[in-house]
């Protein structure tokens, strides 16, 4: 399936003098920080010394999994459906902070176990009504993981036609965090018992049966032969909405958009992405530091350091949504600013460095 | 001084409702991390279950330091009202934050020693052209300290009397790290030597050079039996756009404002308003974690955590303007997110918790 994404690396010519222009900005040396490297980031993505940011769009891909009928989630899987009604009558946290920050906001149904009919703001990709419990059998079968994928880059590619160059990642179901777990210890290595979690909030005893039910399911799937091939290991634990954001991911990285990355769950399907394309870091700004376990080893295995940490553990593309003005100010400065020379400002400064 | 500023604790009465408030909204309890306690802080401080951010201000005091002629930072002195025409002219890093945030900004001229004469978009409140070299004598006089304090809080009844309900802080001033560094050494018991920096670029020798700098500045102070009282301090090591800021907050706090709080010199202010007013830092949002030695000195003292972390070690209000918002967004969630019963979210998931 990924041979049919053409990723590259961003070319980089434009390096040097990307980092002539932040130089020369009124401010001593690396004094933004990380608001530096960003715009150095986006100067590469877009290979141009004055990037834009258009049209952004956050997507919000729901699904629903099996194995949250066996007790893996605090909360009942209905609750699925009915934040996705929450999100199209915009009452969600991600509806707030999406409207706050200039992103057109769409909800994918990417395989909720409920039947929307056609709605505002809903795009129907549904593979199907949930996945299959993965304490049972694989959650989805090898050409549903491939139409996931291939329904992730098709919505992708016509938000991308549409003008799009900046593209947000959220996700709902009820059951996500545990599914997550499982492609973080296969993707990465990192021992299951430090990729499990509380997800929304499970007290201790919740805990510990999540922890063994997940080992239960990589029992069931390494006797299997199982494999730690991204699409296998997709299939085996889904979601759809995290196999759908892998198919989004790529896609957007294809068409040199950025790509802003959330927390543990849109992470989980950057880790499947990446491993399928690994030049797709490049395109990737990782927005918020999860304290779910396993999202420390998926930052590690991407070499990537989140702009914010606020202890967020909500998903649906929050802390990609909160990080957005950091990335418009990454932008801002390099557009705005003056340079030493057009300020009048003493190049002294520059001598004593 | 203090006592002409009436400084109360936010009634706790609306607490409770507050809590319910943001407990009922669609999201697993918590999981908005930092911005649920933000949100509770704006509320108690407005006293209003739906607070409202009016008429975002950002004040940017400058002034120059006599110890900047010794060799206390990597820029020379004529660096600060350099930079001020900079700000005038809107081609600084907070220009162009300010302008993406909805601020609006002005600058604060509190002892630049440098005449603007009359020029839009600049406050004249200068006390006198730059400071006396701490390192001679005392940087003001308890007179002057008292006249920055009273035009620094003049400015904030002005701006507050307009409908402005939060300023943000910032500030420029060659050399005014180390000033900084003294006031957090006198005013937290923290080593000098752990309050001492880089500023906004010093190499090892330069770092050596102010660490010893500071040292024989603070002996003469001790030497004349130097107090740890707040004014005093701001007295003996400046500069005016310190003492200025911490009468402006001071002001701000009185006028039950919120307060943002940038780095490291901001950080200074408050810590020593807070000392003559502890009630001061319920109204604080204390935006970035500077990267500066005596930083966490600061913060621990007033038992604060900033909201952002991106290295920046810019000053003029940088990190205050990044970190708005992110208050617009615990504004935004507390105002405009559905609760479960609003939005026929399941009531088991608070069963579940």
């Amino acid at each position: 399936m990924h041979s049919s994404f053409n990723i590259t690396a961003p070319d980089q010519g434009l390096a040097a003098a990307l980092q002539h222009k932040i130089d020369q900005k009124t401010k001593p040396l690396g004094a933004l920080g990380q608001l530096e490297i960003l715009a150095r980031k986006v100067g590469l993505v877009q290979q141009r010394l004055d990037p834009q940011l258009n049209l952004p769009q956050m997507l919000v891909f729901a699904g629903d999994h099996g194995a949250a009928r066996s007790g893996i989630s605090a909360y009942p899987q209905d609750v699925t459906w009915q934040m996705v009604e929450n999100f199209l009558a915009g009452g969600a946290a991600i509806n707030v902070f999406a409207r706050q920050n200039g992103f057109e906001l769409a909800v994918v149904d990417a395989g909720v176990a409920h039947d929307f009919g056609r709605r505002e703001g809903l795009i129907d990709a549904k593979v199907a009504p949930g996945t299959a419990n993965y304490l049972e059998q694989p959650a989805m079968t090898a050409e549903q993981c491939a139409v996931a994928i291939a329904r992730g880059a098709e919505i992708v590619r016509w938000v991308a036609a549409r003008g799009c160059n900046v593209v947000g990642f959220g996700e709902m179901g009820i059951g996500n965090t545990a599914a997550a777990a499982l492609i973080t210890h296969c993707l990465t290595g990192t021992p299951l018992a430090a990729c499990v979690g509380r997800g929304t909030g499970l007290d201790d005893a919740g805990l510990a049966r999540k922890q063994g039910l997940l080992e239960k399911a990589l029992a069931r799937y390494r006797a299997g032969g199982g494999s730690d091939q991204p699409q296998a290991v997709l299939a085996e634990f889904g979601g759809f909405e995290i196999a759908m954001m892998a198919g989004a991911m790529l896609a957007a990285a294809e068409a040199k958009m950025l790509l802003l990355i959330d927390g543990y769950i849109v992470g989980a399907a950057a880790l499947a992405a990446a491993r399928l394309a690994p030049a797709l870091i490049d395109y990737c700004v990782f927005c918020h530091r999860s304290a779910e376990a396993g999202h420390s080893a998926q930052l590690e295995a991407m070499r990537a350091t989140p702009l914010l940490d606020l202890g967020l553990r909500l998903g649906e593309g929050t802390g990609a949504a909160l990080a957005f003005p950091l990335l418009k100010a990454a932008v801002g400065f390099l557009d705005e600013m003056a340079s030493f020379a057009a300020a009048g400002v003493s190049e002294k400064a520059a001598e004593m460095r």
